[in-house]
């Protein structure tokens, strides 16, 4: 293992007062919680964004629950927790899945990302929601092969793909969503979904049939990714239509959007109590059965659990008060009203 | 005592699923969390409106801690909080203390009020902050001989005092901003403050100032209420400034605005455990140790307890269910995202 204590020198290595795993808006909102008793955060999460969730699977759906909001859209409640946190300056790994986190002698704990990235924290809280949103990957032979080489399963900057010959596979919000974006980017583009029905937005598909109509754009319907092809990186790609047809389309990239599910992954082996995939707390400092390691938002579990944001809101305010007497058992923590104080940034 | 039941007929007689005692922010929300599993509320305050020490203390200081807000003013969040709850339709019965609170054989409530209003509900949230906020009152003797006889110690209309000679006594918010407000429909309006120094924002202090140069305001500074003269009314208030000198005001209406300090109140004899002048409660259900009465925000305690509106919420969204579960025990409860199945009102 590579760190910056050994000399070897890893890709990039952090300390911060907590880890946060997870920045979706429980994860975001601890950045404030925390940042109010002076401990600086880092957030890791594997999406390109901040969000969670929020930004990945409904941005544009209005959410109901939020108290003091009777509507808001989904990503306007994460830009508004950017903007909350914004004073206490938080760090963010985007991009990177968490594979290992160890409790070291004094305490701390080592965080280390699938990409080397290496963080040294005094507490982690775990804001991972559902686990790692995992890609769903379309059924085709060795498919892997081309992962990273032409074949993506998310888009984290559209200009990677400009003057590209793009392949759109999928019917829903996120394939309708960025193939009239990148449309504007890529040199082609065909959006490939295996029904006639589409599943995202109306006003998405409207824009969808008038790129279209405008030869900006080529949309396939009844048709489905048949094999990949190319030597080295990706050539074409071949699709089958429902008939039986096979038709080949020159493209160097390929972007199956089937949406993501949730996977707990590496999380099951950190060493904490886990149950039917949730991690148990208690509900004074929102604790796993690791001191030191805090559990928030949708991934915790205790009686009377409701997956709902504003309980993650609520477990983050306790767990940052909790996180601060176990980074500095000896300190004097001094509860203020922002309403007195104001927000006072690191 | 009277009730609707024995015939005597009380002043008003409501029935309801669950009765919120308290209409601050928690309060309000808990109607939010009981709409959405169909239960209908009602809420009790003594205060004249809703919003609880937001809308009464601080309706125009910013809150910083509010999720999803950087910033809000505590009165609009009040606000927001009621156009959010409005689809449910919840009953208020303002400007009234809750004075008894019992228990019936058939596991219902009976709530009654110090003007005789009963509400009978089958459950019951507390969610009465600090407890019920008093006025702090002038130390003058026999001054409760005036209560109500032109003495008063909250506005709840300002059309109450259209025409009337009003004075005001005190130097803070409260007292500049009716000052300020009465002026404009008053005959004559004076502000008497102890000190030459106000505690009210600045601003506040400047348009008075505007209004006394107008002629259309007296501000005495350095002065102090006396004593209170009038034949089963109020007819005249003697001030005392402090250099000794006494002077006489023409007067029907009197408003000592000293603020509000916090009392528990009857809360105390309702038959639930109380320590430290706060409701023990767990927090899976936030019930207190009479089944069906449950408390929330900062009136409850439990290990790890923050006074923070945003927890209040989160006791709010719980309590909801364990209130269903108690007042329906055979009904099945389906927990539904209102991202998915948006708003239904009552």
């Amino acid at each position: 293992m590579r760190s910056a204590e050994d000399g070897f020198g890893g890709p990039q290595s952090i300390t911060t007062d907590v880890c946060i795993i997870g920045a979706g808006p429980v994860g975001l909102f601890a950045v404030f919680e925390c940042g109010l008793l002076k401990l600086k955060c880092h957030l890791v999460d594997v999406l390109p964004r901040p969000g969670g969730q929020l930004s990945e699977i409904y941005p544009k759906k209005p959410i109901f629950d939020i108290p003091g909001y009777p509507s808001i859209l989904a990503q306007e409640l994460v830009d508004n927790l950017m903007v909350q946190i914004a004073p206490f300056k938080p760090g963010f790994t985007l991009g990177e899945r968490v594979e290992q986190l160890k409790k070291q002698p004094d305490g701390r704990f080592k965080i280390i990302t699938q990409k080397g990235t290496e963080i040294q924290a005094g507490a982690v809280a775990i804001a991972a929601g559902l686990g790692c949103f995992e890609p769903r990957k379309p059924d085709i032979p060795d498919i892997q092969i081309f992962e990273g080489k032409g074949l993506e399963y998310m888009v984290s900057d559209p200009e990677k793909f400009r003057d590209g010959d793009v392949v759109i596979a999928g019917g829903g919000d996120s394939a309708l969503d960025w193939a009239i974006q990148l449309s504007a980017v890529a040199h082609s583009l065909t959006l490939v979904h295996r029904s006639a029905t589409f599943r995202a937005a109306a006003h998405s598909v409207e824009t969808a049939r008038q790129l279209e109509s405008q030869g900006r754009m080529r949309i396939i319907v009844n048709a489905q990714l048949h094999k990949l092809l190319g030597n080295g990186h990706l050539e074409a790609v071949e699709i089958r239509h429902n008939d039986g047809r096979i038709e080949t389309l020159q493209a160097n990239v390929c972007l199956p959007l089937f949406g993501l599910s949730p996977k707990l992954g590496p999380i099951a082996h950190w060493g904490f109590d886990i149950q039917n995939n949730q991690i148990p707390v208690d509900t004074e400092k929102f604790q796993t059965s690791v001191p030191g390691i805090f559990a928030i938002g949708d991934i915790n579990t205790y009686p009377g659990k409701l997956k709902l944001i504003l309980c993650g809101f609520h477990e983050a305010a306790l767990m940052a008060q909790a996180a601060f007497k176990y980074i500095k058992p000896q300190e004097h923590l001094s509860f203020k009203y922002t309403t007195v104080t104001g927000i006072q940034g690191l």
